[in-house]
């Protein structure tokens, strides 16, 4: 019989009308690749009564219960106490827990407050799980109907230890499964066009699974295959994920789930030995942002440029007064001089420029805010396209970023 | 005492990695607004007998028991059905709700399929909410403690109930209450430090109720109070809150609790009719971006330069090659030259500088990856701060960047 789960979101905030939990959400991809299905989940707030009740039942009811949150060092943080209590188990000091604590305050130079030390307290049994990203260590308990886990509640602490540490030491306590998957990360193409294209595809399908994700300027499309033999999951991978691949064309950027456009790029420049310069007015920084986002970057970032006013256009870029005069700062003529003044001043090999109406205000009647020119200047032409967007300036700003990241990743496609 | 109230979100599909229960955010709003505390939501697979012990535990444990989904007309929908086994009350079919259901069908001039029928059984005592926008009623019960309810999935039937059927409902099994919030938006301290800064005063009261949230560099303190009139709900949290602002001081960039850093700002540099400037190396182009976040940010935002390269720190900049070798470029004379060059630039009244390693190579003895130089250059004079960081990239950058506002905003503060 298939393996069941419950998760419990622990935290008087995620009780409130603003937030919600949405760890569980990755929580639950893991646990369904491991064929394991969760059938409940719980949002508790920081109460210890109501908190080890709840961890009661649901130990009683499911082989998986996943504890996320409320391992911080603060007085409402009470997951340790509830589950100890729940399993009527000891808490015990972990000389070792306590040792990593003591030399992670030390290492980024600020004394450990007293109430830290809760952190090195392991439920007796239970393996502490590494967190490289914070101060409280997860927590790891076999138990006779399968294991609970203790996760904590930033998702950035959370994520890397749920993949490295949870999921190898569940893969122990659940019989195997062949799951195989396949990812595409795509931009370009709205969510409803990328669908429309793509549903009649998939849709004849229930294996693989195909989920669509979004967020702006940025798709992923995932494909989950379960089968006997590794070989039958494959096929029918092979079968809808080449049709898909067709279908998109470079729409694709990777099929690396964990591969941002940022480190696409960052590969194809340094196949090159090329490097990239920015001048930015609308994004405001926010493609330099990108570009320099991951380690290394210095490999093939020159500068970048942040020319919000007309005279830093000229002074800095050397865009000619009378363009703007002429044309406007927001101009497919002024979008290619800011481009070609900052490779000529960085003397990167390419240089992307933006320049638009983010919003709320500005705009013309020809450009209104939404409407941003993306310029990149390349050793052989200058090139602008003209994008318009809705008038969100969050959204503007992001999705003007990410179409410059990609006009530079199509540029660097065709050498 | 204070009621207490659980949701229960009902249905296979809020179980996938794909969604989660986003009804609950909206009854959270309107039960805490009639005084009552949502202490835990439930989200539950069309399963009838876990649906059936769950309504069972909840409506033991609250005084408020909300159940969302699962009534519709198919096989899955089983709502009605698990409320009447977990309360040992029969289901009878209502003649009223049954002509309700068929006079629907007959205006969308869609025939009635056989198993909507269930639609019109209501719980033994239970009163029916109508659904202007769908098929399935609500059920409203008044039960001994407190009240349970049924409401259906879709958000556009979902809302107008809540809001038009249940909160008057309500009203009437809850005796007034007044609830009032305070917050407190902090930065330049740690979440431990803050908690052992506070928590000697916040753990002393229980009303009003006090939390934490926390987000990289950023900490947020949320104080409410509820009571029988508006002037003790005030006493309260003047009590508690002008004891935590007293201990915080400065800390506390806003009590508005939509207003980030950079907003506040923007009406600090607007107030003295300020502009600034931004040089940095290892942020990337995240402290330009979060100045210009906001609209209107061409009022006080002049120019960012992002100089990666130590070439492009002498160049545009201006900074001493000799400073460069003699210092290194993550160094403090470097820092203050690179907000000196972006101030004579720019022509700005401020500049901010920004020089570290944000990893996850680089790094000397006494710079490691995580020390970074902070640069400010006003009128008068120019400061540089060196503050050190763990070792994780996308945190270096967040908090470097957050630091940076908040040595402008200290120093526009001391105008």
């Amino acid at each position: 019989m298939a393996k069941t789960a419950e998760i419990l979101a622990i935290g008087t905030e995620l009780l409130t009308p603003q937030r919600t939990d949405t760890n569980s959400l990755a929580v639950t991809e893991h646990l369904n690749l491991l064929g394991v299905e969760v059938v409940a989940k719980h949002i508790i707030g920081d109460d210890r009564d109501r908190l080890t009740q709840a961890i009661r039942e649901s130990v009683a009811r499911s082989n998986i219960v996943i504890l996320i949150g409320g391992l911080g060092p603060t007085e409402d943080d009470l997951t340790r106490e509830a589950a100890a209590g729940a399993l009527g188990l000891n808490l015990k000091l972990s000389l070792e827990q306590e040792s990593i604590l003591i030399s992670r305050f030390r290492q980024i130079n600020r004394p450990m407050a007293k109430n830290n030390i809760k952190q090195a307290y392991l439920l007796e049994g239970a393996e502490a799980m590494p967190n490289p990203n914070g101060s409280a260590p997860g927590q790891f308990l076999s138990t006779d109907r399968g294991a609970l886990a203790m996760l904590p509640g930033p998702p950035r602490e959370m994520k890397p230890m749920l993949v490295n540490e949870l999921v190898p030491r569940l893969r122990h306590v659940i019989p195997p499964q062949v799951i195989r998957v396949r990812s595409f990360r795509i931009t370009g193409i709205g969510e409803s066009d990328l669908d429309t294209l793509i549903a009649p595809v998939y849709t004849r399908y229930t294996n693989p699974v195909t989920t669509v994700l979004s967020s702006p300027g940025d798709l992923f499309v995932f494909l989950r295959a379960q089968a006997e033999t590794e070989q039958r999951a494959d096929d029918l991978l092979r079968e809808v994920g080449n049709a898909i691949a067709e279908l998109l064309g470079d729409k694709v950027y990777s099929t690396n789930p964990d591969e941002p456009l940022e480190a696409v790029i960052g590969c194809l420049l340094r196949k090159h030995h090329a490097t990239v310069a920015t001048a930015e007015s609308c994004t405001g920084g926010l493609i330099a942002g990108r570009l320099t986002e991951r380690g290394g970057s210095s490999d093939f970032f020159v500068a970048g440029y942040v020319t919000y006013s007309a005279a830093q256009k000229q002074q800095v870029l050397g865009v000619p007064a009378s363009l703007i005069q002429k044309h406007t700062a927001v101009s497919e003529p002024v979008a290619a001089a800011m481009a070609e003044g900052a490779r000529r001043l960085s003397g990167a090999t390419y240089a992307l420029s933006a320049t638009g109406y983010a919003g709320p205000d500005g705009g013309t009647e020809y450009d209104p805010v939404g409407a941003v020119y993306l310029g990149i200047a390349t050793p052989t032409e200058t090139r602008v396209i003209r994008v318009r967007y809705g008038a969100d300036r969050y959204r503007v700003r992001t999705l003007a970023t990410q179409a410059s990241l990609d006009l530079l990743r199509k540029t660097l496609l065709k050498l």
